[in-house]
């Protein structure tokens, strides 16, 4: 069911056999399979998934290719509710390994917010992360287009941009080393912005110029365009620089502050897990973008599966088989 | 576009970036992720997918929960197609490893049948597994059933056995060891069926006998029911026994005849993959339920995305980066 501020109290003594933070795709596949594996399970969800700001979901399976990524998560959310899985609108500020639980503390309610504990026996960080997006001092302007032509996600979206005037919005010099080359796999006429957030090493210039590459160093002041269609940026100094799509790759906010104070093993930001999503504790789980591999929609839904069944097989291995009684007693 | 015996001729002497065998979920998402990296891809198909068979698909996130496993291959396909991916009914009989290139050698028509040959950097086997059914005489009678509430996959439709007077058709001792105590997490109303296929040992009938479930050695003359729904099953010795559900384990036939060629790592069966679906062979991938791993919809839909964009990371830096040419000329 729902959980409220209203009813939260009924789930105060249950123990779930997981608790999955983060309800995108991820997330809810995990819920979905654990449900039919007849566990318990509370998905605790802040809210706007990373998939929530796609437009167009290009490349998962079974839906039309210009489905937005909420109906793809309504979807599951009424699926998951149709389970009898417990949700929960909030955001989880910790959680503490007690051992054979986990207690999960969650602020619930902008405005006179609670902070009710719950708790379980297994834990899935389904939270994911969210792309940095340019930092212009009015931030509608960039969300008017981002998720539109103005994309986060190169192999999501590199199709779009196949052989159009594609403004690269770098975070660091990193960014440019490890997207620019492989972008132009999809289109070549890239013009590179630093948004003068950092310094470009001649040797960095230099290769960019021999790949005919443009670099325009000049903060952005806006960009332009109309009913989520970018054409272009306008520079502060007033140049407009026409574009007709963009590729945002500044970095990504990891939302795992939550799992600060356990030591699961890392590779950079993302957790490390075997083929099934366990994490270096053998009851954490981590499934989607916050784990090591390909940040893609396809992937987490797999993900969600493989995690829930790997719990669904090591609880009922500890719970053993169960039992025809009326049979037994029959022979008693 | 479709190919057929009229227009392959046009496709005789293209080298693919990737042959897909297998039109199941796993290889469509292979191919819509192939097409929108710009890659050349051929999906060849020889029908029936073991998800065609599915009335229902419970758990594939996105989807309502009675969608049948075909609408999901109906939509794959379509989207597949519109990306302008090549696909083809046809059975592939043979890959031979050239070196640089397979040679994909297939079975077109069921009459006057022609064996084209095609070609490919990479390969990606998809073609899953199909499960074996109870032998009867009259297999109609089976495959009345079989996908309705006569049941193969335990993972995926436990849940809909749940504490129902469960059939267990097994194979063999050994497919009762590993599933008929797993399938007592869903309902422990369990009477097993040999088929008169094989002796059961003194210490399993004791096992079985302690846990209560029923254990019956004669043979089966039919299933009993009407509209797809099995109520029972009638032995040859006319008995009728009195069932709700049933679940069939006695194997599967891997569709992987025409690796026979290549010495790949297998497990069992299956093939050894890497996390990104590459087998022992660095240019041949193994998605779905071919490879190790568990047999999901949702986990071929993932593999699919993570083999195509493997493919795509080694053909993308083969081919090196490309030029802004224009810019470079003015500066000539």
């Amino acid at each position: 069911m729902q959980l409220t501020k209203k009813n939260l109290e009924e789930r105060r003594d249950r123990i779930y056999d997981a608790i999955i933070v983060g309800g995108g795709a991820g997330g809810l596949s995990a819920g979905v399979y654990l449900q039919r594996f007849r566990l318990s399970s509370l998905i605790i969800d802040k809210g706007k998934a990373r998939s929530f700001w796609m437009q167009e979901l290009h490349n998962y399976l079974g839906l039309p290719p210009d489905t937005p990524g909420r109906v793809l998560l309504k979807q599951g959310k009424e699926h998951y509710s149709s389970l009898d899985g417990d949700m929960l609108n909030g955001y989880v500020e910790e959680v503490i390994d007690e051992g054979e639980t986990f207690a999960v503390r969650v602020k619930v309610g902008r405005q006179n917010s609670i902070y009710p504990v719950f708790r379980s026996k297994y834990l899935i960080a389904a939270s994911g992360i969210i792309d940095h997006l340019v930092p212009l001092e009015d931030m509608k302007n960039v969300f008017d287009y981002a998720g539109y032509n103005l994309h986060v996600c190169m192999v999501c979206d590199g199709y779009e941009m196949t052989d159009k005037h594609c403004g690269f919005f770098a975070g660091s010099e990193a960014s440019i080393e490890e997207m620019v080359f492989n972008l132009s796999w999809f289109t070549p006429y890239i013009t590179i912005f630093t948004h003068g957030l950092f310094e470009v090493s001649g040797e960095m210039r230099e290769k960019l110029r021999s790949h005919g590459y443009r670099l325009i160093e000049t903060p952005i002041k806006q960009f332009l365009g109309e009913n989520h269609h970018m054409t272009g940026v306008e520079l502060v100094d007033g140049t407009v620089v026409e574009l007709e799509t963009g590729l945002i790759s500044m970095g990504s906010h990891y939302h795992s502050t939550y799992l600060k104070g356990i030591d699961l093993e890392l590779k950079g930001q993302n957790i490390v897990t075997d083929k099934m999503g366990r994490t270096s504790h053998p009851r954490i789980f981590a499934i989607g973008d916050l784990k090591v591999g390909l940040n893609q929609v396809a992937v987490a839904v797999g993900d969600g599966a493989l995690a829930a069944t790997q719990i669904w097989r090591d609880i009922r291995r500890a719970s053993g088989p169960r039992l025809w009684e009326e049979n037994l007693a029959v022979k008693a």
